[in-house]
């Protein structure tokens, strides 16, 4: 999971939540009776166990890191590949994602004066490198990146900007997009301000010492300065440092930089509908992760679970009336380019992309069912909460935002539903190394392929869509 | 924190506790009445606050990482110096401590087939490195020491053992000794087995992606091998890896080597007794610390409870009748070096050094006083125990052991204290970059500095002793 929504997809949402009341429309979409039966035996069915825990362990494992571009990246897509085959989808095919290629090497940093002593950096995805050499440079620090926009350029020219701002702890971590700013503006901030490099106190709501990597681009009209995080204890160590009054200067030794052009795929699998085979309800996760961590909880697990959603639907005697789609998005982490190429690829015809989910929020339990359709389809929307709160998932009418990857399609005109994990401790391990498959608990797993089984079923079973339509006009 | 209690050691605790029946003795040792008043005013004084977070704050952001034999060792005694100092000791001094100097370079592991991906590892104290170039080998695993011990040397010959042994979590730590042999003793098991190297599963409690480092010494008898840990992820990974029942190939990369000699200081602060100068009650922690951290658990918090305990008693109208001696350890993390070295000064005249107690388990609070006494001295120690019972500290009259820098001078005689920490999260972070100042929660150490500020004073104040003398015979 990369980025906050938009703003204007964030406008959008509400536009098409509350364009008209919440009440039940006449002629509205319908969920069958007979459907329900079935659903409540999927959901009953994951409860007592699936094979989602196995699924994950085998990508981190067998898989590890792979990070978009690398050898591993191509690893991945076979191994999803093979193993859509495996889990009995009706066809597997591969759609390709290009992009740059961004790298990194080694990365150093250390407190100079006037305490001498290491300090743990990961360099931010995108950024330069130091050109071969370290830099050197007093620390001027801010306390947000809106200190730093603010701040006379004449005490951040030739200096290292060191952007300290906390992120909170909550639930759905709302935490996130209030200072994820730092990490993918605070280069172009502090190099318009003259600045030599940028450190940003990791977006991270841990206390390890592991720093948060993430992706930064430079805008067009600055020159590009490295980036890099600090783990949150050596972020407080800095900001405790500078606290004493004397100039503090930090030495950078960075190797990076995006060089060369990849191909990966998104991948994907369907179970074919029987009725209306070229209308799809898709649910899916990205199977890039940064390269720190072996992509456990971002995003092994949304990987793990949806496959394994679309596999208890393909294990039922009968075909359910729409596609249901699993995509395994390629490249999220730099800038969705998965998302975007099968936007491009599909979003043509956005009337048949009857709603989509994703999963990629960690491996916390769902708590909530929100969902961005046309009124008329809320009550069919409700129906399947109604299903699901037995597993503790309560359906709530207005707010939610879909998963990153279902953006771009959203941006175009599709209905969106949002299955809201619990994402308390997911923060503590986004884009570290320590995202790893000790931090996923196998029931909650389960859960969660219960809530997809049951929604993706249920939305291919409809009567009646849920309002996706090519937009038109402004938002 | 370095190691357990060594076995002949161990046999003399129970020596000295349970030599004569623990009841009280006629003519025994005894705490004065007048005493106690003040010591409930020391205890109620730390307990509404110390500066021990400010002198752990200072020692961890000024001299940071501070390993035995680096430049910060010099710059840890200096602060430990002018600190005592500034605290209004009486009389500081440095004694010399000298010792081979181990140096870590780089250190890096991945597993080269059948999967390939990175292994977060770190060299252990004392390991050779790789001699320049990397080793690759294929992996074999042991479920502890005693496995590798019993092994055909034929599986293990030309192979990277791989000891994967866990460590249990419990209050007192008692799980350490259990598996630490793994670390001390790997190397030397797998060179007799004809192992290139030895990785272990980090001697730890946690599930963070940070191998936890530690000292391991190589037996006369074996060819020195790299020795290193992998973080716990790792090591997990590692072994689901080899559940797959492919040949697992491993290329360890390692840069570490002994050279040289050091001279660093045990740093000495004392607070002068008024009528027996010459009789020594001696608390402390030590000063050195690993390099991935910042030493604050292990042990920065010994070191600012002691020092801060001392000031304490220090700051009092008058000063107690015996001298408080408050000792800063050097290198007590490569094999108690200063201890040894201590105890070759001070030891010849055992019977003058009263009793001693370390704080060095780490940052929680105390939860219990043991003691190694004589049995007549046992009444003063209970009497110390009722100060110090409605701080949450009981009195336990069997069992304990001695911190390990008092080790060698309880091994010449000396009588002993211990003030056992809570020790339920201490190997989650023992020798692991994350041993950070974030990990201290400031008012358990206020209540520790009273603990210490409390025994040594009432120590101090006995009319009789505890029982040091020479020890004669074996053990």
């Amino acid at each position: 999971m990369r980025v906050p929504l938009p703003r204007r997809l964030g406008a959008l949402v509400v536009a098409l939540s509350f364009a008209l009341p919440l009440s039940a429309q006449e002629g509205g979409t319908r969920i069958p009776d007979e459907a329900i039966g079935t659903a409540v035996a999927l959901r009953d069915s994951a409860m007592a166990g699936t094979g989602a825990f196995g699924i994950v362990e085998s990508l981190t494992t067998e898989i590890g890191p792979r990070m978009a571009g690398t050898e591993a990246d191509a690893r991945a897509v076979a191994w999803a590949e093979e193993r859509f085959r495996a889990l009995g989808y009706d066809r597997v095919r591969l759609e390709p994602v290009t992009f740059p290629v961004w790298h990194r090497g080694h990365e150093r940093a250390e407190v100079v004066a006037p305490f001498p002593q290491p300090l743990l950096i990961t360099a931010l995805g995108g950024s330069v490198g130091t050109g071969g050499e370290a830099i050197e440079a007093e620390v001027v620090r801010f306390g947000s990146l809106d200190e730093l926009k603010a701040a006379d350029p004449a005490s951040v020219r030739g200096r290292i900007a060191f952007i300290d701002q906390k992120m909170e702890r909550f639930r759905d971590g709302r935490g996130y997009g209030r200072v994820v700013g730092a990490r993918s503006q605070g280069a172009n901030e502090a190099s318009r301000h003259g600045a030599r490099a940028v450190l940003i106190r990791s977006i991270g709501t841990d206390s390890a010492r592991m720093p948060h990597t993430g992706m930064m681009r430079y805008a067009d009209d600055v020159t590009p300065i490295p980036a890099a995080a600090l783990s949150i204890p050596d972020a407080d160590q800095l900001a405790r440092i500078l606290e004493r009054g004397q100039p503090v200067r930090v030495r950078l030794d960075i190797d990076a930089e995006t060089r060369g052009e990849y191909t990966s795929h998104n991948v994907i699998g369907e179970i074919v509908g029987s009725e209306r085979p070229d209308e799809i309800v898709f649910i899916g996760g990205h199977l890039d992760s940064w390269d720190l961590g072996t992509g456990a909880i971002d995003d092994g697990a949304g990987i793990a679970i949806t496959m394994e959603a679309g596999r208890l639907i393909a294990a039922l005697p009968e075909r359910p009336k729409r596609t249901v789609r699993v995509i395994a998005f390629a490249n999220e982490e730099q800038g969705l380019i998965g998302a975007y190429a099968y936007a491009r690829e599909h979003g043509g015809d956005i009337a048949r992309q009857i709603i989509g989910a994703e999963s990629d929020f960690g491996a916390g339990r769902i708590y909530a069912l929100r969902a961005g359709v046309k009124p008329e389809a809320r009550e069919a929307i409700a129906r399947i909460g109604e299903v699901l709160a037995p597993i503790g998932i309560a359906y709530e009418a207005e707010g939610g935002s879909p998963g990153p990857d279902v953006g771009p399609m959203v941006q175009r005109g599709m209905a969106w539903a949002q299955l809201a994990q619990d994402g308390t401790d997911y923060f503590d391990y986004h884009h570290t190394a320590n995202d790893t498959l000790d931090k996923i608990e196998p029931a909650a797993l389960d859960q969660q392929v219960a809530a997809y089984a049951v929604f993706a079923y249920l939305a291919a079973e409809a009567e009646g869509d849920f309002g996706s339509a090519p937009r038109t006009g402004g938002d």
